[in-house]
Parts: structure tokens; sequence; C-alpha cells
């Protein structure tokens, strides 16, 4: 039955459910399963809790790039639309994609690349990122990885959640394959755009408002 | 290992690949399975196969109200993003998002409501909309079939998937329990932005390009 809840309770009362149908131990604890509840909020899909995984610098990498006023770079419009950039621009934050960039547009074209490996190109020719955002495309976080092993500026957290049958699984292998750049992934096919975002917006709450305070 | 694949050929691979894993007799056919394999496609959640719900004239109202220029109202700015709004407009098409209107603002504040409840109420008091895409409010789903009940002007197809804990499995109780206003929506808990979102893209895809031409 509908049940009538004031708008404020309901994050909260949602909350609260995945708590109770996730009982300790839990797979993650602290900080890691703030982020992981809030994946969890997303989708209703309580079947991530065996694929998510966390770098052990990840959090901590990722509240002192919010506080400190990161570049962020998504792979997509949704995954930007995802993101709260009204509450990052106090802290100085900026957050852009590139995929819609005439410039990404024709470099994919004459290199018969994906518009996301080019706009990849385009950000780190440009100077890099911060944080990388990949909800999407496998070739993001491809050649992104490619760029690191060249030796290429590190982002200081990569959230690498692409999604899908070609690649994307693949994509993640190689980023869990690393330890020097820390990372939230989620292993196998799973992914996209709605799960990359939440993690920014569960991040930024964990940097504004540390548990317990 | 990381395969090489040429940009335009990733779609029609992952696609193929979701045909050879749900081998015939699938749960959905023709126009029907396009659409949910869509689905799959988006979250790479073959659990959804159980949960999706055609109501049995919401791919033709679908694929008509695109062809004739739909008003396309969404209940996100993440499902907004997903909408390829270049490729419907066209053919008239509209696509539009009430959340972040101060007029929206302003009413939920003042009567108690979420945002997208009131969103709801603004883009009704104004003579509705074609398509509704709900992705993530189950307030949204309550609050149009509420004014369905009321006798407004209901729409050609809702696209009924809020996700969450908190009343959008009832939500969508409430929209398969009526027949008169065609819906495509997901049992239960799942939803979400991107997944509202590829409905428009599938039936788009349909509309354009019927199967077998």
């Amino acid at each position: 039955m509908y049940v009538s809840v004031p708008p404020m309770e309901i994050e909260s009362r949602s909350l609260a459910i995945i708590d109770a149908e996730v009982p300790e131990p839990r797979p993650f604890a602290g900080d890691q399963w703030a982020v992981a509840r809030r994946m969890i909020h997303t989708t209703a899909d309580f079947d991530l809790l065996s694929h998510i995984r966390f770098h052990p610098a990840a959090i901590q990498a990722g509240k002192d790039a919010l506080l400190a006023g990161a570049d962020i770079v998504t792979d997509t419009r949704m995954a930007l639309s995802g993101i709260p950039v009204r509450r990052l621009e106090p802290l100085g934050c900026t957050v852009r994609c590139l995929i819609d960039d005439p410039a990404v547009a024709k470099r994919a074209k004459s290199e018969g690349v994906t518009r996301a490996w080019a706009a990849v190109d385009e950000v780190m020719a440009h100077g890099g990122a911060d944080i990388f955002v990949i909800g999407n495309a496998p070739t993001a976080l491809y050649r992104l990885l490619d760029w690191m092993e060249r030796g290429a500026r590190p982002p200081k957290l990569i959230v690498g959640m692409p999604v899908g049958f070609v690649n994307a699984a693949e994509s993640k292998e190689l980023l869990l394959a690393q330890d020097a750049i820390p990372y939230i992934t989620i292993v196998g096919r799973k992914g996209g755009s709605s799960l990359a975002a939440c993690v920014i917006n569960a991040l930024l709450k964990l940097a504004r408002e540390p548990r317990g305070s």
C-alpha cells in the first residue's frame, strides 16, 4: 500500500531499510558501506554487494579531492546530470563532460575511435583531471589506463563503472590490476551512469558530514 | 582480454550477446523483446526479464506518439539527459523536465510535497503531456495516477520505472492495476533514470527502423 511519507524522510527511511536487509557483518563497513549502500539505493540491486571493489585509499582520496576543489570529468551527460554541481561548486569543484565537444567528435571520426576514447585523449592532452567518473564506456576507462601506463598525470580517484557486454568487465579487470591510482569499481558487466554519479554524491556527503558528527 | 572493436560494432555485438544468452523461447518477443533487450543492455541485469511488464498497447502507442511529435516529460534531469533530444526533434518531439522549475520548487515547499509531485501538478495544470518518463520518483507516478483517477487528460504512454525502497513498488502496482493508459514498467523495487530513458531510445529506434526492414 502506498504510504504517505514526508519528502525529507524518504531518503533516510530508504537507507534504514537497506541497513535492515543487509545485517551485520556486512561486506563493507564505515564509509565504504555508506558508498555501497548509496549504490543499492540507486538501483535496488543487492547483487552489487558481491561486485563492488574499493581501493583501500579510495574513500579518503575522493573526500580529500572534493574538499580541495576537484576537477571532475564524466564520460556521459547522464553521469554529469546525476552529480550535484550546485553543491560541489562552493567547494571549488568543477564537473564537465566532453562527449559532445566538437574537437572530440572530430578526433573520434578521424581516428576511428569512440567519442568516449577521444574525450579522454582531449582531457589528458590538456593536463588531465582529478576525478574520472566513468559509468558507460569501457573505451574511456581503457584509454585512461593506457595514458597512466605511459606515465601521464594520474587522477586522484577513478570511479570506473562502465556497463555492458563488450569490454566492460575486461576494462575493470585492468583497473583492478593496478594499485597506483585509487579506484571504486564493480567487477563484471554491471555499472552505469547512475551508479557512477551516485558514488560522487556519497563521497560528497561523507566529506561534508563525517559519520558520527 | 580487452578486444579492439570498431565503435560502430559495439552496440550490435552487445545485443547479439544478449540474444545468445537469452535463448528462445524468450519472455518477450518482437518489439517487446527489442525494448526489454535494450533495458538489459543498459544495466547488464538479466533479473529484469522477470519484472518488466508491458501494457498490450504500449509499444504501438509509444511509436505512434513519437512519430506524431510527442511532448515528453521526465521526472529527473538524468532521464532527460539519457533521451536523444537531437534525434527526436526532427519528429517534432519535445523533451522537458520541470524538477528545477522555480514554480515547482515553490509549490513543493508551500505544499510540503516532493518536487517530483509538484512537477506533475505543474505539467497537468498546463494541459498534461503525451509521454511521462518516470525513472526515479514514486511520488511522481503516484501523483500522475491521482490526476488520471480524477479524469485529467491521459498521456499516450507512461514509462513508469521509479526505483527504490519507499513506495516505488507500490506506485507501480497502482500503474498495473489500471489498463486505460498504456504503460511499460518494472514490478518491484528496481528501475531508474537510465532504464526509463533507454525505453524511449528503444521506441524511437523501432518507430524509425521497423524490424525486418
